[in-house]
């Protein structure tokens, strides 16, 4: 397919002069874009409002302590320092003048470019009810998970000091709402925890007995998987003790637990001091405020509609790569929220952007090459859409664990999380169980600080 | 020396009725009393407000982005699960009735006790401006670490973007106030950040020009230790380019700097957007209530005067252990508030309980068995004095790193802090440099969300 550029001319530059490229958000897609320009004679300037690559499909294992913040973030900085045409700063975009091609940033700094590539991803989605983000944290950042891991190990110290036998059940009981990758492995991880773990930990109650449930509006987890791994899926988290309800409905979140509905029945109420929400995303703010600013049109879940090469129709150096771009496969299928998407994108922008400076007329549209699917249930146990092949159980496991840690960014964490994980594999235990925080305090409190933080 | 109990009979106990010993505090003092009671026919419950126990001695590498939390803290139930006669609550003490022998919770629960071991600590003393606590955070709680990694760390993303020359160097100026072990860690572990690690990071700033003071009222850095070790100290801190000022008082905190009196002179104001206090400590409120409730005898700096035995005057079955309690050694000097006298009087609380479950009259008043003191000043760089020997230098290090992977409680996560140092030691990188909460708020925000948690 060949590209209609609205004006090609103007995006040749002289080599001499310094095409500024600038990228805004260092996940997946933006970090991608960046090292992909490692050699292109071009000023990149990286723009994140946290100073680190945070390797998000781990941060389960930190919201379930088996890993550190640490482990599984590394500073931007460290990652491109020897990077010497690009530099990082700390900043938050809030505006753009597409016809000026300036970025505003939070603080009023304004950042001019000459390619800009939008990289912001997404934000947890409540489905229209954000306040339920107080009593439902998400897993979208490291304070999210952390607060996670603090309202999970807390849940079971409160049980070990309640009384009542109704109210120690709700302390117990454990509700994920959300069936996809993130709830699976989040309640895999669960179980392990409640079953082995904690095991000998407590004296007045036995962490085993802890009940934990996905819930999914959908007929089987793992939708977006093959029909025979998601029944695998099922299969595996029944053997770990975990209830999946599908067909429900969540209608009300609260302190005490959730209501739920299933197609055409009363609501139901279900007591759990524990609701972790794996729901869907959404777009960030930034990302409404460039559709609005360069009129770009946008699919039902707020994503830009981009053109093959991935830039805003109109705007032929606005690049938007990762969970912002609404792009579609050959098959016309809209491609998923997933880090190899924003990967791939964020390397193709790049090379776009070098190759129209070298004076290429003619650019291949973006293809996403599809290289699988994977989520892990527990240990030893996961399943695997791959090069075709279905894989569950023991082989999909250790295709999950050579390919997280080859894809680690540094090597000294990749070594780490190699130990710990070789400890926990031996041992059960996990090595970062920590409550930090006020830890004292109804888990509300701990959540209700991060109210800011996963509302963007 | 024998020792006078009140009423030595009332605490013998048949063997058959279980003896219900009480431990305030998980820290090093709480913990190896529980450990030393675990074969002991007694009914042991450790009561601590966070689930873990914090290794202390190497909170200043989280807080400067070597390690992270989970790497020097370790769940007290995890290291006690096994010891059927122990269990853990989360809770924190709040008052006693010391005639009834029932300790308060914060949430008005009641804990009985036949023996009572209080080991809450200490914390930090601001020297009577608690309000300092803001503007310089002190490195005694995982928060406070996270607090100043947070401080130190956008302090160099702030230096990168500022324009006007006077806030960069504001900056870049890093003054931790005191010169004992802590001050002394934290200014080499930032000297190394700023020379070595961060040195390729930036492109506006030269990290290596940031400007790092230690002030202290003293004469000298490490004033506890012998005068030889303290020269080499400053020796190494002078290579290091840390500048040490002795004999000054700090008269004033800001979030912009701070002011600095010596003797006989006006106060001088020093910009500095970073000030970290590694200051004096005092003890905790239920200290206070302690030691009003019992109406026991303190020293200036509210320690507890206890019997030889380390109890509480007229309370025999009332142990303090550790920083709350002022003990002194047989030449008649104020044992130190460090790690190893915490232990060794929780050690000898759990013997003297049992020994006088089984009887003997007669107990060995408590005698602190000094090994010695050290201190870390950077890579291969320390201070000892070990068994009456004096170290420095390569031999000190070797010494420290030794006796500090030895000690660190959990296997799991020795090998894990060895494999972080190793690296660290050959790349220096640092693993955990995460600004974690928000981001991009001055800095002051940050710290100011810890207030509730320093202040005790």
């Amino acid at each position: 397919m060949i590209l209609r550029t609205a004006a090609p001319a103007r995006l040749i530059y002289p080599e001499d002069i310094a095409h500024r490229v600038l990228i805004l958000g260092g996940g997946f897609g933006g970090l991608y874009a960046a090292l992909s320009l490692r050699h292109a004679k071009v000023e990149v300037t990286l723009v994140d409002r946290r100073n680190f690559h945070l390797f998000q499909p781990l941060l389960y294992q930190v919201a379930t302590g088996s890993l550190s913040p640490g482990d599984i973030c590394a500073p931007l900085r460290g990652i491109l320092s020897r990077q010497k045409n690009t530099r990082v700063l700390l900043g938050e975009a809030a505006g753009i003048d597409p016809a000026a091609r300036r970025v505003k940033l939070l603080d009023a700094a304004e950042l001019g470019y000459d390619s800009l590539i939008v990289a912001t991803g997404s934000k947890s989605s409540y489905f229209g009810n954000p306040e339920w983000c107080e009593w439902a944290p998400s897993l979208k950042t490291v304070e999210e998970a952390t607060a996670i891991r603090h309202k999970i190990l807390y849940a079971f110290e409160a049980a070990e000091r309640v009384g009542d036998a109704d109210e120690r059940r709700a302390w117990l009981t454990f509700a994920i709402i959300g069936g996809g990758p993130t709830g699976v492995e989040l309640a895999g991880a669960l179980a392990e925890i409640a079953r082995q773990t904690l095991k000998n930990d407590f004296r007045s109650i036995h962490p085993q007995d802890a009940r934990i449930v996905i819930l999914d509006g959908g007929s089987r987890v793992l939708a977006t998987y093959p029909e025979d791994l998601s029944r695998h899926a099922e299969a595996a988290l029944d053997r770990l003790g975990v209830e999946v309800r599908t067909g429900v409905r969540v209608v009300a979140v609260s302190r005490d637990g959730i209501s739920i509905q299933s197609a055409g029945s009363a609501p139901q109420w279900q007591a759990a001091k524990t609701v972790l929400w794996a729901g869907g995303v959404q777009v960030t703010t930034f990302g409404k405020t460039l559709a609005e600013s360069t009129r770009a049109p946008t699919d039902k879940h707020g994503r830009i509609r981009v053109m093959p090469d991935l830039t805003i129709p109109g705007f032929p150096q606005i690049y938007v790569v990762g969970d912002l771009a609404g792009a579609d496969d050959a098959a016309g299928n809209s491609l998923p929220g997933v880090a190899q998407v924003a990967m791939q994108g964020g390397a193709y922008a790049a090379r776009a952007i070098v190759q129209r400076l070298e004076g290429a007329p003619v650019l291949r549209p973006f293809h996403y090459f599809d290289k699988g699917d994977l989520a892990v249930i527990g240990r030893g146990s996961a399943v695997a859409r791959i090069f075709g092949l279905h894989l569950s159980g023991l082989p999909a496991w250790l295709v999950w664990l050579f390919v997280h840690l080859m894809y680690l960014v540094q090597f000294q964490n990749r070594v780490v999380v190699f130990v710990q994980w070789g400890f926990q594999y031996l041992t059960f235990s996990r090595g970062a169980r920590l409550i930090t925080g006020k830890a004292i305090s109804d888990s509300v409190t701990a959540v209700d600080g991060m109210k800011n933080l996963s509302e963007e």
